[in-house]
């Protein structure tokens, strides 16, 4: 049996000044982020999503009044009862806490999990969707939405990427942040690792060879999309088995990062999504 | 033969304060959008595009020592000789304007173009794409720099949406801005407008009763797209011929508007577009 966790405290805070609310705010930059491992999810639904996938969460923080709502309650419940603090805060609170001026009534601060490699398990995967060198959270976040819903099996960070902890990449996310798991490495890990997974890494390149809606996609299987700016890398591209296209009719160069993944992993997927 | 256009002025300009900045600026609000009619497009490319797709162009903007790069002359050259104003501008200038640290070393000011529903031609339609009440300018932008890409004919604005000529509508579209034609229209014109169009009309519908892999999808059609909210109005949803569903397949509620209507407009254009 494990430990029985003592149940949280729960304070009242009224000033934005607040030493806690600061490290909340401080959670804002990358920096404070990668040194505590901690983020923040907003909004009651994304809170509840959290806790029922049972990730660790710090510190909820509540408007006054919420407390009243029944469910707000019972998340709150539940967080204490891991030992989370319940700190209830005033308007001016939670507008700085969230940089926004009609802010949600409900933020969380959760415990990061990211991923190694060895958690991409060929033997239960469908399509991990890997991003090279991704840079706009707004993107990733939708990605990671994308790949939830199309029942991928998770994301795998390459290289230097935006952060998915990020406040705009969790928003983006709208709750898959705490479904999908994210896998982080280095693009040399990346490559050495690739010969040893079975099945068949899809690549989209604008100059790809292959119209994405011929291959017979098999799973287990890899779609790996590059920058927002430039595409794969060479390295990235001379890793794939396949560089499928995507068709450009009209006057633009590309689409952007997040349609064209959605785009490709529908696609991949396609014989396989349920009805 | 028309009137001779009188060459635009060149002016240099170095405080932020300048009344033509100012003006510059104060497009960021719709009200002075509205007011004004003009729009600003960010980078080189983009006035480029807007320029060889004939927009009228007001006012570009250049940093100091751009003009000695022989494209950027070539595009303040055309520009001037159909009536802009040209000013170079110093770095605090061009942030001023761009509100960005790292900003782009061309801004232009041009006219907006908005159709009226008499612009979608049956006869030479493929699919419009119709959005219900949009309220992210990314996703606007996104969403047009899609339709572009699957050769689709425009973009609908349907009743209360956000405005296609924000700036970060205008940076998520690439250029796209200025290769399709935006119809504004209000949601009961539409409505009545309807009955007229000679193709079906197909809704995306997290209840949709048709998986949107089955249809058999003809030209011209329109895709109509509900708010990132709350989907499609039940007026608007009766409006449809089909409503389709995109399969979620794990705990996401729904996609990403734009990620959606890519999904959708790929795969209603797929037995048409080249490979």
């Amino acid at each position: 049996m494990s430990t029985p966790v003592r149940p949280g405290p729960v304070r009242s805070v009224t000033a934005p000044s607040n030493p806690a609310i600061k490290d909340i705010r401080a959670l804002a930059q990358r920096k404070h982020r990668a040194e505590t491992g901690l983020f923040v999810a907003e909004g009651l639904k994304l809170v509840a999503d959290g806790l029922a996938k049972d990730w660790a969460c710090e510190t909820l923080v509540m408007a006054e009044g919420m407390l009243e709502h029944p469910f707000a309650a019972r998340t709150a419940a539940t967080a204490r009862a891991r030992g989370a603090t319940i700190l209830t805060a005033s308007a001016p609170v939670m507008e700085a806490i969230t940089r926004r001026e009609n802010p949600q009534s409900v933020v969380g601060v959760f415990r990061q999990r990211l991923l190694k490699l060895d958690a991409v398990d060929p033997r239960t995967a469908t399509v991990w969707v890997a991003l090279e060198g991704v840079r706009d959270p707004g993107n990733l976040g939708t990605i990671i939405r994308t790949a939830d819903g199309a029942g991928a099996s998770g994301v795998i960070l390459i290289g230097d990427t935006t952060d998915p902890f990020a406040l705009e990449a969790v928003r983006a996310t709208m709750g898959s942040i705490f479904h999908v798991p994210v896998v982080k490495v280095r693009s040399e890990d990346f490559l050495a690792w690739r010969p040893g997974f079975p099945g068949p890494v899809v690549g989209t390149h604008l100059k790809g060879s292959v119209d994405y809606r011929t291959p017979d996609y098999r799973e287990p299987s890899i779609l790996l999309m590059g920058t927002e700016q430039s595409g794969l890398t060479d390295a990235m591209a001379a890793a794939c088995d396949i560089l499928v296209r995507i068709p450009m009719a009209g006057g633009a160069d590309s689409l952007n990062l997040a349609v064209s993944t959605g785009i490709a992993l529908y696609e991949m997927r396609r014989g396989r999504l349920g009805a």
